[in-house]
């Protein structure tokens, strides 16, 4: 099942770097790993911000939540989850 | 390029239906030859409402444009638009 | 699955009168009908408006869009649709 | 008397983490103890937020704010409440 | 127990002026009367707006939505409720 | 005159909870006095939130201005004002 | 006593001419009239839209709500009312 | 004097289209006038709005309004001014 | 040229007081010396909020971005600026 | 390919100056470096805020985003993107 999901990161200044650097790192290996699996099907970044537009495709909600909710910059995002039905129109 | 935009339609409640049914037939129609073309790459239902989440791979803004604003129900959406940049970890 | 649906419907004040009584007898009888097959599971009213909050279980995103877009009030309702995952301190 | 609550929880992000897992697993508790007394009728997560969507059964308002500003992540909760009245379209 | 009751009205220009004063008339009737029955606590004209700020004191949830919803004008209003509970420094 | 006022308490989390103590006693104690002396008329909370709806009777913007912003909280507090005339339906 | 009042005026485009002239014509004369009473201190247009910034020196909400609810284009008004009190810093 | 404008064009939906077409063949020629006096310095369109972000240079608010309430659309648009200074990091 | 500018100032709550007071002090101070140069033509309080309303009257945008930019107080302040035109039932 | 961006920069209060004024002078020295390179074609102050309208001229999204998130005040700018196509008005 499709849902296009936005997430918005907002670091705070006074954040220790290290830290960050090390969740960074750790967000992006699960992301490549999470696209590999199939689950992470779309990942863009929304140009001029520190956010993206993502696709996911997951069996249901809740491994929709369990993914997200355990991305290493989860702490720091605001996430914004749209359910995506098949559109009369589509051809795929 | 690639461009997600959303489509809210909204359809004035005194409108003539049949202008109507023929207006949603041109629309489907020019959205299936703009996906077999491939500028509309991806194209969703947002689950419970009239509207869409679409990804679009064009050259340019004016291309986008031209294709968006001659949409047979283009008078009667709202669009938002999100240009889309590579992200650092998709692996695409 | 489970869904939260809220409605808020929003009726032209010049739609015609006997169209209006129908519809809403249509769609009453199609929500006691939805709610007898065990789709929509709660229904509620929001005190003061003409607006609904309802919790929908059905199989998947395209089920609850057919399901609201053939709502015999659809066109005068704006719909906002929340997927409810399972939470870690439900005890049900 | 039923109302239909949504709480984000927002932590600040230099907040002791021993004391925030012990509100947390003071915030399960209670929670599950209210949901056994029948008052915290349904806890549902929001897929992909830190959020729930539930629905309380009591009394009146003071029992529900004394219920809501009494949970021990309350001072980290952004509370919405709609009050929700029987719908005339519900079979239960 | 009581709700905070605003009141937006918003009446269409091209509404026939007849039936737009017979329904004020019944508004101002019906608001009477349950101010007599002391329903409907207080009444406020939000000053520089058609529109009121209102105390209700009724029942329950159903009761407010009984009220509420069959006023002359509610088809023309937009209507938020805030339910009340004591404060804990009110001395009343 | 009357105005309705609406404040909404943000404490943040790093604050010292004595002098927090402190504040709200003395918040306490100015709003118990000023209604006793008429011109905070009414006080209620707004269920679920740590908020407030207020009625307040002074005799001019200044003195409401006074009121307000020497509130031990009021650096805590969002406040929003709405000035209220006589309501040609209100029977008081 | 002061008032900060904005309005954004609306007219319907399929309202009649000769009354939207006429209408024009008794807001000018109503508008000029009580600014020589001293009512309506300013009055300032807002560079690129039908609106105005107004600053109000009237003896209560009362006569604020009696003036601007009879104003002729008010129907077409969206109306928003500050209430100002004196400045510790102004010097007037 | 600079000043970014933003216009959102909104026809009405049974609007005419023989005058719609004479206001925007006047919209045009006006638009084109302002360009060549130097007045509308730059005039982009929103891609997927029917929408322009401009640049205005001119004299003053009163000559803005002036030029922006008389242009053919108008009545029809939803205009944003932001009056534009000097960026100390600008090179022009 | 003429400016309706609102500032809402949001003081940090752990901001040195001594700090605070000497910006306080000094914004009275700059905000008394451009009412007397006639710049600051009007400054008041809005009721209830740490904010306040202006009318500015100055030579051009670059004037009024250097006057607010250099209040004491404008790191800590959201300020919206609105560009004045004459109003053509104004008097004065 | 043009874009319209907005930039609002938002100061934490307790940032060591010293960093604040490095960061502002690498700004200063990288917008100036990117308007010489004919990308940042426009730059303009927004009067009375800390914020930016800008129009950038660059090959595509990546170009864009490449650029904006490796601005120095980056992670203290709220960023706005608006794709611009050619207007069919415009005379350049």
């Amino acid at each position: 099942m499709l849902y296009c999901v936005t997430m918005e990161v907002r670091i705070p200044h006074d954040m220790d770097l290290e830290r960050l650097e090390r969740l960074k790192a750790e967000e992006r290996a699960r992301a490549q790993e999470l696209q590999r699996a199939g689950s992470w099907r779309h990942l863009w970044r929304v140009a001029g911000r520190y956010a993206n537009v993502s696709i996911f495709d997951v069996a249901d909600h809740d491994e929709l939540h369990a993914i997200l909710s355990t991305l290493p910059l989860f702490p720091f995002m605001d996430i914004a989850v749209t359910p995506l039905a098949r559109h009369p129109s589509a051809i795929d």
